[in-house]
């Protein structure tokens, strides 16, 4: 699934169901053995994100792959209840993909962390240039620096935080809503709502009744 | 899979292999995309494990159905990385299944912790009539109590912590190694030790790679 | 502080305040070094609330000492986020101290996990009687198999769930004011309110704005 | 405690020390109750750590402010035992302060995510010339989209890794030196391991005897 100029999230692997949600939630009365196979319940799903028993959610599990902006990927990981692996630019020469917005947004001044979508054509020219400018330097200086010799731990430095970067992400269900909730919301940078928007879809399709139950 | 006298340890879902964790590390020098079909490495696992790069190794994850006494629950529910649901005392009526070692054991004075198996079968006639009063004794007063009206949440303040409990835990694979190199450990009590041993089968039996690498 | 028949809780240690969640919350806008000696800021704390942003109140932490019943601590030890340290029936004997309610509580037959306080005189004198039957018999047979040698971690099986055990335990303001939300709700057995609402009142005299803002 | 070109470090707050750690530790035989006012215990101490009893190390907190570059800080941040509040590029213009390191390092070939100290004064210059030129133009491009009105969390993107960041964070001592060991270890980017020597030192000072025995 492609996002953003050159951005992408995959569901690589997951485990559970909606009908794991009830099995977990049933044993707290004796009545899901693993045995079990009942039927997923809308009711007793609804009943436990009403009344925030929110363990029987963590049995299921998703993992993702993700390429991102290093400014995107910098909010994500403040999620401390995930599992990362990301490329390193101690190990690899990063590639040249940068992100470039499709649309200019300007300050809001109302909300200071907040930003306005304007249709002006020319602050919209203007910014691509002065991104095409910053990137283009930024790289040639890295590059650069790598044919002197310069470690790449240390070369790195110059790249920007729009710079592409990639990493897999595991967590359980309950965690993943919380995170859609917080950066899926019309406060949080819309390009982490972008991706938050794509990962949404994935967790609604496999469990339509717990999602209902969780997403705001 | 039954151990000792009514207790029972069952895999109910998993989640990713030793592949998953070279995908999940090669992706530090951008070799592993979703796409990737490479085979288990074993010396890139083995490396992992002894540089202590243990991300990777979080992308599996497994759930298990547990039937052991409360006592050993209790030391179980210490490992704060799980994920939890366990039968109620308070929606639910308990049953009278209570633990009975196979074997007494005596106090070890030196290791304060510790405990010596003995094929003592007077001392071990005798520790089986302590228990089987005691325990008749408690589920006969909380039958009692229930019968009498009063709330299932008070009555069972008498039932013993031999009493058997049901749940189901879910964690990823750094997690149970972790946890079974503590609580697999000699100087685990024996009763955990052996719930330890068979969840480490199926870890072995599903990631023998990564076992292999992390397993005490 | 008491509370139940032999239940104690202490603040034991403390670090941060209302002050300390403001700092934090300002270096977003790189308003609040170390140096800062601002005010707290009633207006600031409770946009952090509304807003969900929650991390600031994490740089606060709570140590406290508890004595209480098992089954109270078997539910506190559910919350992940806290340390703890705990009695342990391997190392030490421990003390014939078990729970008796003030008052008997009847089943409440609508919610299945919920009980009803009676003056039924009656039927507390019988509920009494069981109890200390249960409590002596196990009791008992604890200290009989102790005397004939059988190992501490085995002997104690017989002790009941309303034996009182001690532990420190240790969190953030956050995590305090979460586990206060659950278990100091109507919801919650009424003991671990009990515990919820002296917590509550030391997090309320130390962090009375935060207490203010996020406390339900 | 300044550090690099431009960082730093402060001990913000703490809480607890080497006699929180055995007073937690005493309370597994009933030795330790909130009175106690015992020493410090070496041998305890050394025992709990060779023993891998981690959790009376985790009753001690620590608070620090950090200034470093956002490289640094994205190794930082994967720690997920921290509580962090940052600097936010989406709230306020950033400022132009960014890393040179003392001193240029080569690429080690053999260990691939290593690099090599030089004097090599030629390349130290070629490496200092590319910085500038790199860090000055996305600066000033940085600066012009914010002149012309776009929105901070946009002109962001062309800032570089090595700009310079604050935060604070705050964790338990267990979490600190597990973080130690990690970060400040050989095969660590030396940056963050300047960073760790700094923490190292603050934690030693403190808690002296549990320094010793984890702190590898």
């Amino acid at each position: 699934m492609r996002l953003l100029n050159a951005g992408e999230v995959q569901l690589v692997d997951y485990m559970g169901s909606d009908l794991s949600v009830v099995q977990a939630a049933r044993i707290s009365n004796g009545a899901a053995m693993p045995e079990w196979r009942g039927a997923p319940d809308e009711r007793l799903i609804k009943f436990l994100a009403e009344h925030q028993h929110m363990t029987p959610f963590e049995h299921a599990t998703f993992k993702f792959y993700v390429k991102a902006p290093i400014f995107v990927v910098r909010e994500w990981q403040r999620h401390r209840a995930f599992s990362y692996n990301e490329l390193s630019g101690r190990y690899k020469k990063l590639k040249p993909e940068f992100f470039y917005p499709d649309m200019v947004r300007t300050q809001d001044e109302k909300n200071k962390q907040g930003s306005l979508p304007t249709d002006d054509y020319e602050l919209g020219r203007q910014m691509r240039l002065a991104l095409v400018d910053a990137y283009t330097t930024s790289w040639d200086r890295y590059e650069e620096m790598l044919e002197l010799g310069v470690a790449r731990e240390l070369a790195r430095a110059v790249l920007p935080v729009g710079t592409y970067t990639e990493m897999y992400v595991t967590g359980n269900f309950r965690n993943w809503v919380h995170w859609y909730n917080l950066r899926g919301a019309p406060d949080a940078q819309l390009e982490i709502q972008l991706y938050a928007q794509v990962v949404g879809d994935y967790l609604s399709e496999k469990m339509p009744l717990s999602w209902e139950a969780l997403a705001k």
